[in-house]
């Protein structure tokens, strides 16, 4: 795949002058025509041999498209704040947002590269990295963000010749790091973990384009066209990706719960009695030594008036204000409606240490974005597979997932909309939208079953919990937190 | 101040169970008035003698409000990643919205307290900083952000006897920190550095209570009143705030140039030769050493067509893409009108080490919102001294704030605006928008006017460029930003 390039291919000054100019209105033209339409965002990541230019070609194209609507953005290794989340998290929230450029160094393929590169490999862990990267991409094209790849090659005597005369010249020396002049030495291992991996994610909805970089015309001429070309074809369809190897889910949870298990209820006097000694429970672990290391996600689903606000402030009671973030979700605003629907939960998944309760939650879009037909069938069909691998990544990280359905019956339900519609403390919590609702609670319960054969996983499966009852809900919503805490520290 | 506190009053169960239930409807409703309404935003500064309960009282708080609508942050000493931003940054970016209540522990006030217990006073640091934070309340409660200081407080013997009794319970102990058992021996020099402070920094606009905390009752009874008067009481009016100690400006600079200016011209050889030179050793002075300790923020205004984006692509060519951002800056989004307009700037305020340019900027507030009369008077007029304090932050941290504005004569930009209609390349640069702004060029011109008058500042003054000529402005905007970076680094 690398001969081209390795015959170190040039383009003289004046067949660059000749299609240098066309080039670039083209490139200015379809930039504003991707700022205008808005469509999708376009994600151009770089990776290639140290030293064949990289840096300097993407300044050129920041010189002749509109910098503006580009997003350059490096990752380098993580920091310690970076390490007290998922480690794809900084990546998604760098994500350009539709109708802009982004341009990443240094991506998530750099651990795949390094491990590539090593003399002893872990096959099974590569293997795993490489479809998580292919999953990855694959949801970021599907929810409108074009990906493609560019791989900067050249043979390892022009490697050579460009460092040593980037180094000669004072006002040049400083483009030559020491990942450059290690790369001398390392050639042939880079090359071949290059040639590896790029075999394992070439993909036709994100491909992988190597641009010949010893010589700098036919570079930038390479690397414009590339780009010319994502923004010229329409959007790639992404076949539906189905993974065998993925650990399959959990028999679905039965839902909705049995007329025998909503008629359990708790008295006052054994409810105050439990919850007091839950959340002293729950005060202790989550303020423990062990889950310093840990973080905790709740998810609260289940119909209006189900009761999810009462249960969330049970739990949040036993926590320090300091320690814990609930996050209401309702619809979404611009800024993440021009982002894959994941963006926004991104950017609130806890950190080491840390609670964060959802109010509703991604879940939404196999709920009330499906009922309500807001996004096509194939986007909520597709995002099963996209919530379990979003959800894996923060248990991967040693976050706690744990994900309610408070269910009430129809008529429990109607019984407390009329509760509140009277009542002068309450009334706030009733909308026109509530009713609207209740009336699609057919469709509604299809959306939640089928919830619920999809995403039940062994990593954070569903606890789908009996509500006509109040008390004993939040008690078992209690009950369940403590026993996963208590589990994990031990 | 603190004499009721420290005579230690208690409020009987009974009491407490008299006023409780009305107390905590009163409250619920006032918060969903306050989410409803949408007019301001709620900030709750918490400080106080160490292990009089406040951590509990806000949780307590949080459990009788909805917690879905209160952010609860704490800022803990900073760490590297803090440290390479102005100190204010983080806590600005954390404000929270209109209709939600923000709680925070630990604020700009910690050093402030800590430099005040000291036993050798800097006194006119903590002046300094005392004007600041006066300056920043003031600033916030002016924007949409009402603010209430609550110091919870109590004798040196209640706390002792506090501290005792949540340790002598291993259910309680956890809430006994370190600072809880040295805040006992140092007792006396908290209480006078918080005496001095409060003194320093009440202010009718952004008021200090003062909460009993002996006894836990009347600690949440007093919280939850000052909290209801904050959220009843209509939104509080900051006087004109004229701090006579700030540095004055220098003399307004000098808008518009003078025709003999504006007929400096470059050929397009004398352009070529010094362009290269300057962006040469642009490219060397933001990748030296020196620079690793130094920021450099841009700011580019100036009228429609006077040549912004081509000056930003002349310095953006000599800078690695991985290393500057690009603002552009347009109309507010939502989130952005539901806080300080200062605020969306705050997150792009550059990082040590980095470049931020911004095309067009927090300027607007002065020019195109108060022009299009998007904004009352006082707020722009008030905007003024704002865009100082801001600028002066940056540039306490080592940031060089370099001011340009792009001077072109009527003529000249009609001339453009004919070019941009005719070229296929540059049409997409030119908007209906473009044609009514030039319309009112009389009242830009006025506040271009004023703006130089007052915003011209020691720290960040203005560059006012002819730009007829665009070869003469792209060259002065480099010369500027290579003599400020070289001058820096001597």
């Amino acid at each position: 795949m690398f001969q081209e390039a390795e015959i170190d291919p040039k383009l003289s000054q004046s067949e660059f002058k000749k299609i240098e100019a066309h080039l670039r209105v083209q490139l200015i033209n379809e930039q504003y025509r991707h700022i205008n339409l808005k469509d999708r965002a376009l994600l151009i990541l770089i990776a290639g041999i140290d030293g064949a230019g990289k840096g300097e070609t993407i300044n050129l194209l920041n010189d002749w498209m509109d910098p503006r609507h580009i997003h350059t953005v490096a990752f380098p290794d993580p920091n310690d704040e970076d390490r007290a989340y998922p480690p794809a998290r900084r990546f998604w929230l760098k994500l350009p947002a539709k109708g802009e450029i982004g341009i990443v160094f240094g991506s998530g393929y750099t651990p795949l590269f390094k491990a590539a590169a090593r003399k002893h490999q872990d096959i099974d862990a590569l293997e795993q990295n490489i479809r998580f990267v292919r999953r990855l991409e694959a949801n970021l094209v599907a929810n409108g963000v074009q990906v493609i790849k560019l791989w900067f090659h050249l043979s390892r005597e022009a490697q050579r010749a460009r460092t040593e005369q980037l180094l000669s010249n004072p006002s040049t020396a400083w483009q030559v790091n020491k990942l450059d002049l290690k790369a001398q030495k390392k050639f042939e291992s880079i090359r071949r973990a290059g040639q590896l991996i790029i075999e394992a994610t070439d993909a036709a909805y994100s491909p992988w384009v190597i641009i010949p970089s010893a010589d700098p015309q036919l570079r930038t001429v390479r690397t414009a066209q590339a780009i010319l070309q994502a923004l010229k074809t329409a959007a790639p369809k992404v076949p539906k990706f189905h993974d065998p190897a993925r650990q399959s889910p959990l028999p679905p949870a039965a839902y909705p719960v049995a007329q025998l298990q909503q008629a359990l209820t708790l008295s006052k006097a054994e409810y105050d009695a439990q919850i007091l000694q839950l959340q002293n429970r729950l005060a202790l672990a989550v303020r423990s030594k062990g889950f310093k290391k840990q973080a905790l996600a709740l998810v609260f689903e289940g119909a209006d008036a189900a009761g999810k606000g009462g249960a969330i402030r049970r739990v949040t009671r036993a926590i320090d204000a300091r320690q814990f973030d609930v996050m209401p979700v309702s619809a979404p605003t611009p800024a993440e409606m021009s982002r894959p629907y994941l963006w926004r939960f991104w950017g609130h998944v806890p950190r080491r240490g840390r609670v964060a309760i959802f109010d509703r939650s991604w879940y939404g879009r196999v709920l009330v974005e499906r009922v309500e037909k807001l996004v096509s069938r194939a986007s909520w069909v597709r995002a099963y597979d996209e919530i379990n691998d979003f959800e894996k990544q923060m248990v991967e990280q040693n976050t706690i997932v744990l994900k309610f359905w408070l269910d009430v019956t129809p008529d429990e339900q109607l019984k407390r909309f009329k509760e509140r519609t009277h009542s002068p403390f309450k009334q706030f919590k009733i909308t026109d939208d509530d009713w609207r609702n209740r009336r699609k609670a057919k469709a509604y319960a299809t959306a939640a079953k089928e919830m619920f054969a999809y995403t039940n996983t062994l990593e954070a499966p569903w606890h789908v919990l009996p509500a006509n009852d109040k008390h004993y809900a939040r008690v078992e919503v209690l009950k369940c937190i403590v026993k996963a805490l208590e589990d994990a520290q031990r």
